[in-house]
């Protein structure tokens, strides 16, 4: 439930196993280019490598007595290619070059998944914010109302976390995604002079950029990649916490599109729960969840690990895989989002106009200066609610105010619209540089 | 690689599917036994309980749009039993009635396989502790040689930590585990005046123990529990930890059992990996890295959780997985251990009895007071490792101590199995304390 | 902000030296009963113990070269006592077995300020579960209306989570507070054979258990007192978040007690914001924070660790003190809460009476089945949402309904104080508990 | 202990009210410039914001109370502003404009003290990496010798790891580090149309970036700045603990610098424990626990958080702090590194060159082919390891070999020297790496 079948399907066990294949295939045409190996073992391993007949359980179940699902994948190719070319299988190469290098394919893959479904919510936060652009609502602090927003104000600020995060993402992606090639112990010395080069066509081969230097037991990249997606996890759970939040029963500003047999309850029939929403909160839980024990595993032992790299192993396609949940999951929630423009205005109404007590306090401080107006602006606050009545009423009760301020004064400034300061500039900054992340991406 | 199959059996998702159906089973066993639902309600939905074709993946697809497996699931259930006894199928109860306890249901069963395996670890130590209880090995403080203890200390060490583990999970069994249910709101409104009556006899139906009030958005008990086997996993960490510290080349005091196809590397022949500790550390990593993601969603809204419970739905299976991965390769990796004592003895004496600084200290220190006595062999000391000598030669040599101490009296101020100090004792003490928890399993 | 002068002043680095101090002084004392040292040198030692000018910022700036406070709090010590009697200062003992039972006698003395908070939070609820028994609200699952419970409910829920945290508290400080004592390497060498016999009178002396074994690089005792103070913490944060909830401007069922200064906006006067629960929210996250840095430690080296050890002594404190603020932020918020019961009702009629759904549906399930009931009422519950009716409203008009339920049925049916179910019962079966966590107290 | 007293400055309490009051003046300026206050203004708050008798305890304990320093902040400093100035203090912002922007002054500063720290790691490492170009060393892996390599190798690595954090370091400060400035909730509506204005001019004021948008409920600024300090905590951890074991008794490789006072043992005058290796390892541990902290606290409540945002007040200080700790000790450790190339050496030949193993198997590979190769090796391996002799010896002594390698090319292949791979031209990159983050820093 917290995951989505594509992501799912690449980091399970069999697509890390395909990778390993890949990364085996290119290792044999890059050292037959670089002429360390036969140019004749590159087809029959190359043959061996695309077959479906592997079986990952097996070499799963054997990884737990090796140590490595590389060792014993690496015997079952061996057995799969003919002749004299099985002994240049993997050659030169250690098990971790494989997979790492076939961790850094699956994670380039899956961040692929992750940018197309941040993308998707950006375009309907941006639709969003144009229609909303003057649909009132109460900005809330603290859980409580503060001053006037617009609801395109809110979309487009959900906008722009969702933009930093695609280039986040693509960022880390040009910047850690990279092949891991050293062998045994980082120097390539089974390659004698020739590692370098290998290293370089080895790294086209696979699209993956070539480090300065094998990273074996320096994790780094591993956890900047971590750390951004669960960034990006964290980041969508705001826009799907805002949405839980305006969902609520006694807010009902918006609501997740209501579909057969989504977010009733066993026993209530009346119930619409936001489960996209509470889905993504709690993927996104579970998401942020793995980053630490990334993290934590940074202080990795000499020349490779003892428990910190191969936590990665687990630790990683479990990081992707609930992100995807949390981002599949939000962008469900946002794409069918109904909005109810009246009640977002009824809800702003129901303190009473108490959140145009700032605005004013600052037309009343243009009369009597701000501590003054602050005073008098906070009893007719006190004075509107012990009445139950309305600040517009309270301020007009209040003769500290009609002696320096018309009631068309009083009215205006208590304006919601004309409250609304840079709401429209802000609107269009955010629109300006979504439109550049989408224009990036052609 | 981190976890068993049988621990991966109990929180498969078909497991818990099982479960739920155990519960709702139970349910209305009790709610017929209390007069609530009609007793010819029983065999049918029993029966259907008991049917083998549920379909868990799809029951998880729907469940991903309905928000929670209980809804799809009574649903698929309700199909499955014949006439009016439909209508009686998961009467009063909720989704989360249902989820949490066969959650409950799924913890006890992995909680017996985990205390399975510490059992197991407890008896190895508590052999190696009998057998080696005169092998004399370096004691290590930060990672230096300190003084001298006994191999079979170590082992004691472990036992007791092990004991511990062993009563700690049996504690939380006893105080933590329970029946959830509460209806949907957590009064039991669906039930009239029959809802403690029909909860006493579901929590006897199912064997779980029936809590105060039920604890839908409390998760103390799950965190209590989610803890306990963090702390499980982080303890055999230690001794998987040692494990590999002892195997390393320089030290080689240890080394797990050699079997075909373990602990090799791709390229070096000569590799003998201490895997199964190596895999223990990782999945001791990924075990205590689930223990946050309950703790860190404690805080759950009113009457049920928008993302704070969803979570544990994957990060209690995960928690229970991977820490059965680090108690079975803990296990695996000293139930085979190779002990090197004349190696321990060997590391023991390359410090050239610098060890027994301490030792000579206390026996100076009789003639001469503490301080002095702690200058004299810190030169004895700096001495020794200058001259690449032993601290026995330049106790003899220093005009000072030989001064006060006869050379048989440095002799024995220097004997390394004299200086043992309650080792013995703390063996016994251990071995009782082991032999306590494992009668009381009886 | 985040924590309490009183838990402050427990864990400041003067008061880890005064705790140290009173472990040099009680070791003094057993080792002369036990004949080891001098009974002479018993006054000087526990005289200097006891003198209040040791300078705790230069013990400490001594310990970042030294690697451990231990070591130069002993010098200054030593210093400080006259005559032979220096040469017994620290007699046998290691810097660990002061540090750690230092570290015991300061958790034990935050615990009781934990205790202590989390009683008097006990005591309110209990208040308020007696108080609104008959109060009406509205029970919500993830953030939607659910079905009536009573606040007085609410109140002893978050009563019987507090009444487990004190019990949990009180379990874990008689089994995981415990003297370590071990000296250099574990094995108390230095006290030849008289090792045990002073461990039992340290143990008496300090008045913490005395362990079957020392301990120095097995810490699940120091994880588990970690894991139940966090637990705790974010157990009371359910509570602060719970009263930000029901605080929010929709919903107005809550508030914090006014005060002057308090919950107000730098710019907005009519903020009153939830102050103490959004501390004791932040609070708690950083305590839960602090558990997973103890918990990652467990697999410590050897007889004493390089690192996961030493970062217990910063975690431990920040762990202490940010509970002690969540802990006391919560007391804060709920000592002073303020209750609106016509509040609570009238949210909870909001929505028309589809809270009584479930109701409806039993009620007209016992003529014509569950099945047909349930379609029934979510007609009717469609009919009422569409019409911005009620669904007693649309109960009456839907013939289905009014064809076997007579008009007086269906307002029974829809009667929210007849359908409470068991909250009475619940309510005293947790006021019984947390009666007995008082009473036990005593 | 685990920190720096540079560090503590820049993140104490007193320190943010400094920073608080450089935004306060700066926005006076920015405002009077944009002509929305007085010019007259300016001078006077400009001036109390400059003073120090600023009371942070008093201030903080207020805070408590407000729930925010700003607000009683803002008190204080009206209260320092003659005359009409005063009403013009804090205009048109709100409370987490000044502590949001006064964080990311103290992050930048913060950051500095980092950096400088990193460059001289790895200034030291680019020393030790010319310096040790050919002094052999054993690669490990899993802490088991696997190849050779050379110690500046490893130190090149230490050195890449460090050039990455740096510039990972610099570039989150040019993108994350920003201004915070949108009012009470995020509109800038108390500054009509001057609201854009003022923020570019604020923003140029404090030099800070002007962000598209306010982001006072989206952070993952703050979050990005969080990880990039963690895993550079982390990432020099990884030195420290080769460092530490490299220290330990049977490797004796390196060890820290000795001083006065440094890495002794309160009982044990032989002991030179790796104190600044330890101190850093404990740090890393406690700054990459404060990560989490920050990241789980992304999903934040609408325009301004309950809680999550109130818990990056201590968390980001905490981390900054544990982060300056893991550094500095890092640095302590490799600046006065003492290492033995002899030991190095020594340590190399104690396996009796089994780690020559898989470059005999390659040479042997080129007459018989890779399988055959690897079964004979092994052999000879066992060989060796049995007899106690070495691998030349059981390489000489095995006739399958013998047959078709003479002595010399046996005894070449097994040439330590000789199989380095691309060790040098692998330091080589690495120095041109740090060669240009250096150059980049003038």
């Amino acid at each position: 439930m917290f995951t989505t079948p594509a992501m799912d399907a690449i980091f399970a066990p069999a697509a890390h196993i395909r990778q390993m294949l890949a990364f085996e295939a290119a290792l044999a045409r890059a050292e037959a280019a670089a002429g360390v190996i036969p140019a004749a073992a590159v087809e029959p391993i190359t043959a061996a490598c695309g077959r479906d007949d592997f079986d990952s359980a097996a070499i799963y179940a054997e990884a737990a007595v090796a140590g490595t699902p590389a060792i014993p994948l690496v015997q079952h190719l061996r057995a799969r290619v003919s002749g004299d070319a099985a002994d240049y299988v993997h050659w030169g190469a250690t098990s971790q070059d494989a997979i790492d290098s076939a961790a850094m394919l699956q994670m380039r893959a899956g961040m692929n998944l992750l940018l197309a479904d941040l993308l998707a919510i950006g375009a309907r936060c941006a639709a969003l914010a144009q229609e909303h652009r003057q649909t009132l609502q109460a900005g809330r602090t603290l859980l409580q109302h503060a001053l006037p927003i617009t609801f395109g104000l809110k979309a487009a600020r959900w906008m722009a976390l969702v933009t930093r995060q695609i280039q986040a993402l693509r960022q880390v992606c040009d910047q850690s995604l990279a092949l891991q090639f050293g062998g045994a112990a980082g120097t390539l010395a089974a390659l004698g002079g020739a590692g370098m080069r290998v290293a370089e066509l080895l790294a086209a081969e696979l699209g993956l950029p070539l480090p300065d230097l094998p990273w074996h037991a320096e994790r780094d990249r591993v956890a900047a990649i971590a750390a951004a997606v669960g960034i990006a996890a964290g980041s969508v759970a705001k826009i799907a916490y805002d949405i839980a939040l305006l969902a609520q029963t006694e807010v009902a500003e918006a609501a997740e599109e209501a579909a057969p047999g989504k977010g009733g309850s066993s026993a209530l029939p009346h119930k619409h729960n936001p489960v996209d929403a509470v889905q993504a909160l709690a993927a996104a839980r579970l998401a942020t969840g793995a980053v630490p024990v990334v993290l934590s595993a940074l202080a990795q032992e000499h020349e490779r690990a003892a428990g910190g790299w191969q936590a990665e192993w687990a630790a990683i396609p479990d990081l992707f895989r609930y992100a995807a949940g949390a981002i599949a999951h939000t962008r469900q929630a946002i794409q069918g989002l109904q909005v109810d423009p009246l009640r977002m205005r009824a809800n702003l109404d129901m303190s009473g106009g108490l959140v145009m007590a700032e605005a004013l306090t600052l037309a009343l401080a243009e009369q009597i200066g701000r501590s003054e107006a602050r005073r008098i602006v906070q009893d007719a606050c006190d004075q509107a609610r012990t009445a139950g009545s309305s600040l517009r009423q309270a301020a007009h009760d209040d003769q500290r105010i009609s002696a320096v301020m018309s009631s068309d004064a009083i009215d205006q400034a208590l304006d919601l619209v004309a409250y609304l300061g840079s709401a429209d500039a802000l609107i269009d900054r955010a629109l300006a540089s979504f439109s550049d992340v989408v224009g990036s991406a052609a």
